[in-house]
């Protein structure tokens, strides 16, 4: 052995030679690369706002067959989930609440992505006048087809929403799809629907100056809001002029004096609420402000073999919290028990609500049908009860049983109950009758809910 | 240098085996050592449930000045802290809410733990009976002093609370101090509040099995808790036996049909809520059940020179928020904003419960002054008043507006504000009379509030 020793000391200034001059030239070397223009090479030109998703998933397959999987994997949550589960089988509440509108005949809870065009053009709501398919217009397409950015494209949102549902249908075949969010050839994330380029810029806001992760939240919003058809043409609306939040968008609903539908035998000018996650997410909710976007929970980060990508398999974070939460959350279990907690919190303020809300129905009706009923009352008792009831809705038909936002979303079912009670104190004046004053009404009716 | 080279390899294995060697040593010195006994040891030894916290403090320097801080650092927050300002001035609707209960007359937010003793000797709210002084009993020191401990231990609570206040006060003269949460000599955290020990054991729960983190909160609960004062000895009692949460609360005092006062011209037997920190921050809040103490927020470790030490200056959060939230929270800014948002949120709601609370007491008070009122449904509107102020006052009367457990505060809120609307209908029933149904009475009225 030891007549090899002599030579260790010079092997090692050798070694450490040899791997500072590898270092120096492959710095060298990634210097002079050119600057990368594209993170992929298409296998696949995709023209612009392609509606077939099928081809943009010959370029990401990945991304592509877990979008697909919203079209089968519907499972529920405790409150929520996406197997078009009924509203109204699981809270009759709500058949009363929507009475003489189309959510009382038919409200089941979403589906995922792929099934969005099945079920709009297989929902009871739009065959209520069958004599008259004409009635249900183009609007309604909306938000269910990668076919509409094309469309709009083509004949502009005001011509779009101004034809009837079945004559704009025939040009639709695509559910959601890439191109409802995805700039063909850049991948970049675009707002693509006219109403919401419209409303960022009726605020101010211009989109395409947004970073990644501002549009990670922003593309949702192109359908997951509150919305309206305006006017004669339908037009696709969001009621954002004001602010998004929950009191400037009751005030601008009420400037332009519109309404989803009257109230039968209450006369209230109602208003439905859609889905407006964005609005609630974004109300500065401990999520928002900390910098997370939708995308994050829905869409998080997965792994197949060597890929990493972000899953288009969007659904409740609930499903897969380790890797939803898990993410940030060291302890997705702990999330998920915080989830769950928030959820039943938010639910039973919100069946209270609910039972507010048809105390003050039925008071306002007795009221209505009396001839001499105070009229200035009355309105205040109807004006109260439209603005009680879309608060509660915008809970209700939020997608995230408050968890979105919880502190806001419990800071509005307690602002709505105190309204529904104020509202059916209001009737009682207004004809001086302590009996409209009944309590727990839903609980004491076995009368059939008013359905158109 | 070539000469010296051979000998470069003996050179290493022979630091090897000195390396080697040495460790060896130490491990066997640590091995042969005797257990620690003591992580200190003290200048002064301190006697079991010594009063006087300045000779403890000569033990521990850096613990004993920061508590003494506690004394003159008395800064007030947005909605809290300690410079004892008048809640009755600063929100004159808690006049009219405690109408008829020493509350109404002075009700001062409290000072840091070493103001506890002067506070408790100068509120107005002792000497209502001048010529009476008796009648205020000696249970009022419970939480005022660190002479308490020796004193319970050498007479009872029992005799202690049957004491006057005059009569057990001569003999108290340390304001809170070390004795209130620390065993003497081993320095251990323990209960020293007899009730908080039989409420706890009245759960089945033994503190001490409980872990040193699980204690960061309990001491706290030996004071920071709702209580009463039980039967004609004024026994100190946590109404804890069917468990925390504040439903649980109010089946134990209806059971138990105790009222604190009844509520003047309405009859209502009223309950009044005392400092429910330890009750709402347990019922599941996000921190509890990310195993966070009390001790952390409110108590967090300071570096002094070489000493890194709990800081005893016990205080709100929001004042040095870097020390306080930056243990958990990278960005304490963000904390901070958190904080104050849940807190207006909290605080517009319960205002808006406190609207609803005294129009349902106008409301039974009209009722109550009518001979021909139904009894039984006055009296259903006066449970529902008792409830509902109990658990506005649950919140109000708490020490954080409501950020110890927002979802809870703004559910109990929401709640609250239910039935305090629902006792003004049913008082109003009562009588058959729909001009009860007044809304904003509190903004209505210069009537000065009642008063005892």
């Amino acid at each position: 052995m030891k007549k090899y020793m002599p030579s260790m000391p010079l092997i090692l200034v050798g070694v450490i030679v040899v791997l500072a001059a590898t270092l120096v030239g492959v710095l060298i070397f990634i210097r002079n690369q050119p600057p990368q223009q594209r993170a992929f090479e298409p296998l696949v030109e995709i023209k612009a706002m392609e509606p077939d998703s099928s081809l943009w998933g010959e370029n990401f397959p990945n991304q592509w067959s877990t979008h697909q999987k919203t079209g089968t994997n519907n499972v529920d949550t405790t409150y929520g989930g996406s197997s078009a589960f009924s509203w109204l089988e699981r809270d009759p509440r709500q058949v009363i609440l929507f009475a003489g509108y189309s959510f009382s005949v038919e409200y089941n809870d979403d589906r995922g992505h792929m099934n969005a065009l099945e079920d709009v053009r297989n929902t009871e709501r739009l065959n209520l006048n069958p004599d008259d398919p004409a009635r249900t217009p183009g609007t309604c397409y909306s938000c269910k087809s990668s076919n509409n950015p094309a469309l709009w494209d083509e004949m502009g949102m005001a011509e779009f929403d101004k034809m009837s549902f079945m004559e704009i249908g025939a040009r639709i075949e695509e559910p959601i799809g890439c191109a409802n969010c995805h700039e063909a050839g850049t991948m970049r994330l675009i707002v693509t629907n006219p109403a919401l380029d419209e409303a960022l810029k009726a605020q101010g806001r211009d989109w395409t100056t947004f970073t990644r992760q501002e549009m990670r939240t922003v593309v949702c919003a192109n359908c997951h809001v509150e919305y309206y058809f305006k006017g004669d043409g339908k037009y696709l609306t969001f009621p954002w002029a004001k602010g998004t939040n929950i009191d400037q968008i009751i005030a601008y609903y009420d400037e332009y004096d519109f309404k989803d539908w009257e109230y039968p035998e209450a006369g209230t000018p109602m208003l439905k609420a859609q889905h407006p996650d964005y609005e609630l997410f974004t109300a500065d909710s401990t999520h928002f402000k900390a910098g997370v976007s939708c995308s994050d929970c829905h869409m998080p980060y997965v792994s197949e073999g060597a890929a990493k990508f972000s899953s288009h398999d969007i659904h409740s974070p609930l499903l897969n919290p380790e890797q939803a939460c898990g993410q940030c959350h060291t302890d997705s279990e702990y999330a998920v028990r915080r989830v769950n907690l928030i959820q039943e919190q938010v639910a039973t303020t919100k069946q209270n609500t609910e039972d507010a809300l048809i105390d003050a129905i039925n008071a306002i009706k007795a009221a209505a049908a009396d001839p001499n009923a105070d009229a200035e009352l009355l309105d205040q008792a109807r004006s109260l009860h439209r603005k009680a009831q879309f608060m509660w809705d915008f809970v209700s038909a939020e997608n995230s049983t408050g968890f979105h936002n919880p502190e806001y979303a419990l800071k509005i079912l307690a602002e709505s109950t105190n309204l529904a009670r104020q509202a059916q104190m209001l009737a009682a004046q207004s004809v001086n009758d302590a009996s409209l004053l009944k309590m727990g009404t839903y609980y004491q009716t076995s009368e059939a809910p008013t359905t158109p």
